[in-house]
This record gives structure tokens, C-alpha cells and sequence, in this order.
């Protein structure tokens, strides 16, 4: 990776971190309002902190595209950011993946109790919706509605809460194993917030049809490379040490994109994606060098 | 109850009934999306099929004093039964009250299973922003917006999320007792839905600043009457059979209503509410009149 590509990433991981510091606060509530200091606490704990900031920095670099202001484009970033955080509290639950451990530290419900992240997973996803309707996100009210709605149709049914119901069917969680398609499970549980990431430019940058199409078509690449590398990475991580494939996706028997591909056949289609990724930013030029050099990073990553 | 009053309850919850059954369905997603059958049928269990829609009807009501077309308020009033609906789900299971029937059915994660009742709250969650932004809701985005931005507070840190952990710390769910502003929590926990509807009819009709103080007021007199009220009944429904209040509260030893006014205070206390509804409903004249009822019977119900 250039320096440059690294240092904007950090710096949209920085200011994304002090921006939910400030929207994640009891501050903002009004006078009338107790104060409900245990759950605005389990929200920063599981929101603050960490993290690449990898959808909020889709959202800034696509909206950059359109010299979109970058304190707009933060804004819808911090709410995607809350959706995907409120996703890992949810998905970390005894009754979902039961994981005791996420960036190093205990899980929320471990550092907590359940009752405490189950609201916590809640109030991030409905303060999302709150934030990216403020004014401040765009002066035009149809932009933030476009917003709004887009990122409810990513989050729910046809997006991300629909792929994670599909991916424990296919791990026979219901019963019988559901059959797996692994491409479509992906498009809707991890790719629709990376996708919307990429789209929210687009919107921001009020883009003509064709523009948005470019980065919708952009947004889905990147993001079925990024279920490929993390796929792959299950596999590898302990292939490296172990010299065969014993990841967690294995211990559950689980159809991932390197079981349908083979791990070679997986690399293949990750390099095809990064050129489709690529050709889809053509009709911006330069413009589109930090986008093209985020899809290689998604696709490179080791972790 | 006038049988005006009843008819016109009745048919809004068949409305909201039939218009529930055609948002939660998966025909409304793309044809690229893989159905997830498992989480619609959920979120289907328990959203269709009972209630009194009492959050639609206020919604409803609240609109037609200024004109506005019944659809329109039958859209947000779906969208803010999604969000009642959803507080169900997560409200009942094992982490948080634990309960095993709903409107005489089995809750939801007993009927299906603990993830999916986690997955289908959310999924009702998201949907309701999905719901409230459509162009059906309002022709001016502006007004949808402030839907919207309304409803993400109505449901989260400062209104029903913040409420519903307070009311667990007040039950001693997190070590000690936290001390109970009774009147606060409520003003949160079932308040502020509640509220919702009230003022939607405001937001919806382009009411006047003074139109939509009149609205909040005498909404937030209903939503404290309708929880002294139930307060009232977890005591009297047990008491009139056992002779001394043992109702769910007492026995979790709760700071209700109820223990810090005493039974006949806390009748004294609806009354007045009963006369700060009517109060705040006094600038609409005769169109306050379903409202007026509205809060009779919030009052005076006996389930």
C-alpha cells in the first residue's frame, strides 16, 4: 500500500473514532431524559476503540469522487459504523456465535451481561437512523432520505439481518442444513454495508445514473472480494502453521467460497474482482485511485 | 366505549393488519435477493394476528384531526407498531424477561429459537425506517424526515431502549438496585411510542407549533394514564381474586405507580391525566373527540 492510501485511511479511522465519541454520548440527550448510563457505556465499549473503519472510509473516498465536504460523508459513515457494530454485538450472543472474544477484548455481553447487549445492539442500530437524518448530513432532505432508506434495505431482510439468518440455516443451526449459495449469503450478510458504503457517495454526490451504477457495481466487487479474503484467510491463518485447513469455517463444516472454489480457484476470482473493481472506476479517472487502492487493500488484508 | 369510538378502533386495526401483511412479505424484495423464509415467517409471528394497534390508531387519529389521508397515517402507524413489535420480541427472551407466552402464544424464540427472535427484532427494527421514509408516508421529504428522526429517538438511548435498561437496573438486574424515577422510565420505556403517535398526526399534517405542543401534551398524559393503568391492573386483577395485590411487579418487588401513590392515588392520578388529555385537546374542538375517547379507554382498560 502507498503511504498516502494508509495515511487517509488512518486519518478517516481517526476522526470517525472522535466522531462517535461525540454522537455515542449522553450529552446529546435532552434535560428531561435519565440519563441511561449503562447502555450509552456497553455502546461506546462496543463502538470505540478500534477497528479499521473500513465503511466509513468507503463512504468519505466515494463521496470524495463527487468533492462531496468531508464532514458530511463522515456523518454517514459513523452511522453505517454504528449498524455494523451493532451487527457484531448481535452476532457475538450466546444464542448466535457464542464468542467470547472480538478485537482482543471480551465481547460485550462477556464485559457486561446479555440483557445489557442486546439493548446496546438495539440503540446502535436505531441511532444510526437518527444520525444520518440530521441536517448536517446534506442540505437536501431527498439526499438524506435516499440515505436512510437504503441503509434500512442494506440492514434488514434483503441485506444483512436476511444474509445472517441464511448463513446459520446453511450451518444447519434450524435443523437440517439449508443448501448454500455462497455468492448470494455473502452479497447480503457482509456485502450490502460494504456496498452501501460505496453508494453513499454516490447519493451524497446527488451522481447521475450511470455514476451510481459505476460505484454499485464497484461496491458489490469489493465486497465479494472481501468475503473471499476473509474465506481464504480462515483457511491460510492456520494452514501457514498447521500445513491443512483446520479454520473455524471447517470445524463447522461450513461451504465458504474456498470450499466451492478451491483455494486456487478462490485467488483467481479475487484477482478477476479487483479488475472488474477497477474497470467499474474507469468513468472516474483519477479520481478513482483511492477506491481502486481500497479494493486491493480489502483483497491483500491479513486480518 | 361509544360504538363509534369501537368501530373506529376496530378498523384501524384490521387496516394495520392487512397493510403489516403486505410489508412483511418477501415479494416486496429484489429478485437478486435469496428469500429468507425463516426470518419473514418470524417477523410474521409476531407482528400479524392481534393486538388492539392502539400506537396505529393514535397515529391514525392524531392525523385525521388535520385532514390528513388515512393511508398515510396507516404507513407510519405500521411502521411504529414494527418498532412495538420488535420491543416485544427482544423484551421476552431468555436474557431479559424471560417470558414463554405473548397474547396467549408461545413468545417467539419459544415458537422458533433464540437467534431468530434476535435476528427477527432487528429485522422489524430496520424495517420500520424502510417503512417511514416511502414517498407514500408524505409528499414533502422534509416532513418524512422528521418522522423519521422522531421515531430513531421515540425508540432508542433517550425514549424505549434507555427506558427498558433503566427498568432492569430499577429491578436490581445489574448488581444493586438502581433507584426509580418511576414517571421518568415510563416517560421512556412505554411513553414515548406512545407519543409517537400522537405527534406524527402533527409532523404528517404540517401542524402549527402550537398544534404540535397541544399534541406531545396531551400525549404524554395518555402514555403516563396507560401505564398507571396497567400498573393498576398487575395489582387489581390479581387482588380482586386473591384478596392483596401479587401481581408480576410485586412479586419483583417493583417501584411501580402504584407503591409510591397507593392504589387510590394512583386512580386520583389518571383522573387528572384523564383532564390534562382533554385540556390539551381543547384548541381542535369537536375533531379531538376520537382522541378524547382515545384516552378514556387507555384509562379504563381492562387488559
Amino acid at each position: 500500500m502507498t503511504t498516502d492510501f494508509t495515511k487517509r485511511l488512518d486519518a478517516t479511522a481517526d476522526d470517525t473514532e472522535k466522531l462517535l465519541g461525540e454522537l455515542l454520548s449522553g450529552d446529546a440527550l435532552p434535560d428531561e431524559i435519565a440519563r441511561p448510563t449503562r447502555l450509552i457505556e456497553a455502546m461506546r465499549y462496543s463502538s470505540l476503540g478500534g477497528g479499521k473503519r473500513l465503511r466509513p472510509f468507503l463512504a468519505v473516498e466515494s463521496a470524495a469522487v463527487f468533492g462531496v465536504p468531508r464532514d458530511q460523508a463522515l456523518l454517514v459513515g459513523a452511522a453505517l459504523e454504528c449498524i455494523h457494530c451493532y451487527s457484531l454485538i448481535h452476532d457475538d450472543l450466546p444464542a448466535m456465535d457464542d464468542s467470547d472474544l472480538r478485537r482482543g477484548r471480551p465481547t460485550l455481553h462477556k464485559a457486561y451481561d446479555d440483557a445489557t447487549a442486546i439493548l446496546a445492539g438495539d440503540a446502535l442500530l436505531t441511532i444510526a437512523f437518527d444520525i444520518i437524518t440530521r441536517d448536517a448530513v446534506h442540505a437536501d432532505p431527498m439526499v438524506r432520505l435516499l440515505l436512510t432508506r437504503a441503509l434500512a434495505r442494506a440492514s434488514g431482510i434483503g441485506g444483512m439481518a436476511g444474509g445472517q439468518i441464511l448463513d446459520l440455516a446453511g450451518e444447519g443451526r434450524f435443523g437440517d442444513r439449508d443448501p448454500v449459495d455462497v455468492a448470494r449469503v455473502q452479497q447480503m450478510k457482509t456485502g450490502a454495508l460494504l456496498r452501501y458504503g460505496c453508494i453513499a457517495g454516490a447519493l451524497l454526490g446527488q451522481a447521475s445514473q450511470s455514476e451510481y451504477k459505476a460505484l454499485d457495481a464497484y461496491g458489490r466487487a469489493l465486497g465479494e472480494a472481501f468475503q473471499i479474503a476473509d474465506d481464504l484467510l480462515d483457511v491460510e491463518s492456520d494452514a501457514e502453521a498447521l500445513g491443512k485447513p483446520t479454520g473455524a469455517d471447517a470445524a463447522l463444516n461450513k461451504t465458504t467460497f474456498v470450499t466451492q472454489l478451491g483455494i486456487d480457484g478462490a485467488k483467481r476470482r479475487v484477482q478477476d474482482l479487483l479488475a472488474k473493481a477497477d474497470a467499474s472506476l474507469a468513468p472516474f479517472g483519477a479520481k478513482g485511485d483511492t477506491l481502486r487502492a481500497a479494493a486491493r487493500f480489502v483483497a491483500d488484508r491479513k486480518n
